[in-house]
């Protein structure tokens, strides 16, 4: 029931958490903390004038023009996978009843959960991902096979780290297969996606971390840890990306119980990837069932097969992006058969992400998983339950495997290298812009702007009735405006306009008659 | 204060409400209430087992294949038209500080807001719409001018009418202009992207109506309703679309206060464009400018004159869609200039979509706003506050106006239409199957959807080793899938596969090495 280190202390100021506090000083501690709640949203001595200060709310940020830019071309880039790979795209409401969630995200991440205020009516909580809302979509409409892809966002009380790309609201991108099929077909379709969005992206080196619930099962008995510390032990190992093993394996003895020969053993084994760095996946499987106390767990070589398995499979999609590592250990209680999690181990190295100092911490950048997933056979049966008359039938469990995209910091890194690279990002599609030479030909302007987008044309004039040429053609080139139509009364009078090219700054003038034709084709030279 | 008649009695138990009642009696009946609610929850006859009804949270719905089809068809023809504006997009957080939201949509709308619970931290509410971020974030981030566009999901704790389209979360789809611009040209461009977009999507006839703050504002004045009235008149005047015009004038009689002969006069303006249905824009404009009694107000005349430079503009751009209707009175109070909404009076005739019955209550379909707008000049302004030293200079006003399309309705105009045209959609965009005709091919399978899919074609196969080739290709012609690569013994001997063309079944062998060059002229064909 641990509280994660860095949370708020506003976050707990929940009386019933203090401890040894008499109601009534529970009661003062949260009226003061009230009251400075209310001092901060004054604005710097303007309380008189009841103004607050303007924010989004803690964790969220606004997504201007250039931004929405890069995502949406991150965004693309997603969806064109998905949809090379034959997958439909639904979407569910942001808020779910809460006991749909309640219980599918372990102690810590059930705490996490945006709760909606009881108005009336049904107790409702935002999303926390979009695993558990399909999952309950699936059981609801009694779908038993669907490949799908939704984006969208959820939302988690965490401790934001803007710089590093975690915030409270953010997207998630997930694809996921769902039905009876054979064994690990789909898991290696969802590794050929994580391959081929990262290599597009060329956000440089990356590889995908894979390991299966059963050979974590397995280590984790031969050391004495059986599957009521399953969870426990996990959420351990997860920490080794970050923490060295001495840390791990000390809190594994002081936290979890396991005696000192159990973890030197343990870390023997998850820590194997470590030690053979360059090994092969399907050398590094067979060395792992050298270990007699593993080999006889049959469970546990069911693990090593499967996977054997799934990595021929990768080599026949032309993925040689995946590395079996056993010290993968996922934190999702859901999952029941492989695990993966892909990592960019130098992105952003020595870049300076719009860095607010405090929050930086010294934690080396670009370290962290950019897309997870894994087979979770149980959840949507969760949500079934025993059906027949008397609910005494077998569960009819929908088996499933997935995908999901770590965009934000997918995002944060796109960001990042076209600061490196100096990029121009353009946040309007804008062809052409019509310019007035002088003064009263406003009625002039619009008419064509009129014809022009009727035409199909993406077009932008001024809202002014008497703007500067200056302006008008700065404007051009600020915003990377190709084309500019400038209209003028001698040229009107002859029926032509004059098209000049922002970029060359060559002008010609074109009849009105011919007009449409003209800019297109040299609209597709440009 | 009142409550809408449709408000749920399950909306209304908060104890404070039911004036006269004991506190007990008020404490046992939400007691009995919340018993009901979970009594509710529970399965039919599952209660023993924990089970309860899989739903999704009232008022929402998830979106399946099918209708993401339709959406994504319609949202991009929406956002090909604010492109082709030249506008460029933006993302604000689905929750913003309370304090930004309250007091923005009167006194109905405030009571439809979700707020977030109280986890500690910030007060929190779920946006209702776009237009209050927008101006935050336009306040917030110091931006005078900008073009741009959002289309997200909003939420109003409204009484849903899932039959019409009405839920309480919806789709909104805003186009803005934000800037000290000259007379009405802004305007005249959210018009026609109206135009664009409801010509466009081709559901049949369309116009949009058109009034002005200060021509409603003159015409209530001239009856005896001042400022202080407006909202209330407003919202009476607003229900002439759905109410005849006797019992509107009971309740401008009966409940706001006006007397018989200020309402029959009021009767007179109001109802002018309905008398004079097919008259001209600028001619109704003239005639309600001949009552004496508005033209001696300034301000009423004003709102005139800026409608007469609007149409015209109208006519430049080539706009055909507005008329000019005196009884459009649209109930947010932020607007200060012109106003319009948009209404597709016969779409949706006869059409029955998915009706649950007893929600439908015999109202007219197809009857109801598509899009709607106006300027709001001070919605800025309000968050910045008066500026300078003391907080005693001229308030920063940011100019606005913009147009939000009821997507919601466009959707369901457009499933009916598609379901009345028997038009078959795809949900996916897969172009080539990967088939096999024997056993054992599973491998060679995988090798060629690897490479197509290096090759960016959008391909899928079978999840199982051995599947039969009727199932394979019964799949491709469900899913309207144009080609399929039948990969056979025989064939891979040879070095070739077939190429199978699922609509007309014609069959060709290919040879291997010139399979992508194959595939990719025979699609450029269909």
């Amino acid at each position: 029931m641990r509280s994660p280190p860095w949370f708020d202390k506003d976050e707990q100021h929940e009386p019933q958490t203090k401890a040894g506090l008499h109601p009534l000083e529970v009661m003062i501690k949260a009226k003061v903390a009230a009251m400075l709640e209310k001092k901060k949203l004054l604005g710097d001595g303007q309380a008189d004038q009841g103004k607050f200060v303007l924010k989004t709310a803690k964790g969220t940020r606004d997504y201007g023009p250039k931004s929405m830019a890069v995502r949406e071309s991150v965004l693309k880039i997603v969806t064109d996978a998905f949809k090379r790979h034959g997958a439909e795209t639904i979407d569910t409401p942001v808020f779910e009843l809460r006991d749909v969630l309640m219980g599918k995200y372990g102690e810590e991440g059930g705490k996490l959960v945006y709760d909606l205020q009881d108005q009336g009516g049904e107790l409702l909580s935002l999303r926390y991902d979009l695993t558990v809302p399909f999952a309950r979509y699936l059981a609801m409409n009694k779908i038993s096979n669907i490949k799908r892809y939704h984006i969208a966002k959820v939302y988690r009380r965490d401790q934001p780290v803007m710089t590093r790309g975690r915030y409270r609201e953010f997207y998630q991108c997930d694809f996921d297969i769902a039905g009876q099929y054979d064994l690990m077909i789909p898991e290696a379709e969802c590794l050929k996606i994580v391959d081929e969005v990262l290599s597009k992206l060329e956000i440089g080196e990356f590889y995908v971390k894979l390991n299966h619930r059963y050979i974590l099962e397995g280590m984790f008995a031969a050391c004495g840890a059986g599957s009521d510390q399953f969870k426990t032990v996990c959420s351990s190992i997860d920490k080794l990306d970050k923490q060295p093993w001495n840390e791990v394996e000390e809190e594994l003895i002081k936290e979890k119980g396991l005696s000192k020969d159990n973890t030197e053993k343990l870390g023997r084994f998850v820590r194997l990837r470590e030690f053979n760095p360059s090994m092969g996946n399907v050398e590094l499987l067979d060395k792992l069932m050298e270990f007699e106390e593993l080999a006889r767990n049959e469970r546990f070589k069911k693990g090593i097969e499967e996977l054997k398995v799934l990595v021929n499979y990768c080599t026949l999609f032309g993925v040689r992006s995946i590395r079996f590592d056993p010290s993968l250990a996922r934190g999702l209680d859901y999952y029941t058969g492989a695990i993966y999690e892909a990592v960019v181990p130098k992105a952003l190295e020595g870049v300076n992400l719009e860095a607010n100092g405090e929050e930086q911490k010294g934690l080396p950048v670009g370290v962290g998983s950019v897309a997870a997933g894994g087979r979770y056979d149980e959840l949507v049966g969760n949500f079934i339950g025993p059906t027949g008359p008397k609910g005494k039938e077998k569960r009819q469990d929908v088996p499933c495997v997935g995908v999901s995209f770590g965009i934000e910091r997918l995002f944060a890194i796109m960001e990042a290298k076209m600061q490196i690279e100096q990029m121009q990002v353009r946040t309007t599609e804008t062809q052409v812009f019509i310019a007035s030479a002088q003064k009263n030909l406003l009625q002039e302007r619009m008419k064509l702007c009129g014809q022009l987008w009727d035409e199909g044309f993406k077009v932008e004039m001024a809202y002014k009735a008497n703007p500067k040429l200056l302006t008008q053609l700065q404007y051009c080139e600020d915003r990377l405006i190709p084309l500019v139509l400038i209209v003028g009364e001698r040229e009107l009078q002859e029926g032509v306009v004059k098209l000049r090219n922002v970029k060359t700054r060559e002008e010609q003038d074109v009849p009105l008659t011919e007009l449409v034709s003209t800019i297109r084709s040299v609209l597709a030279l440009i």
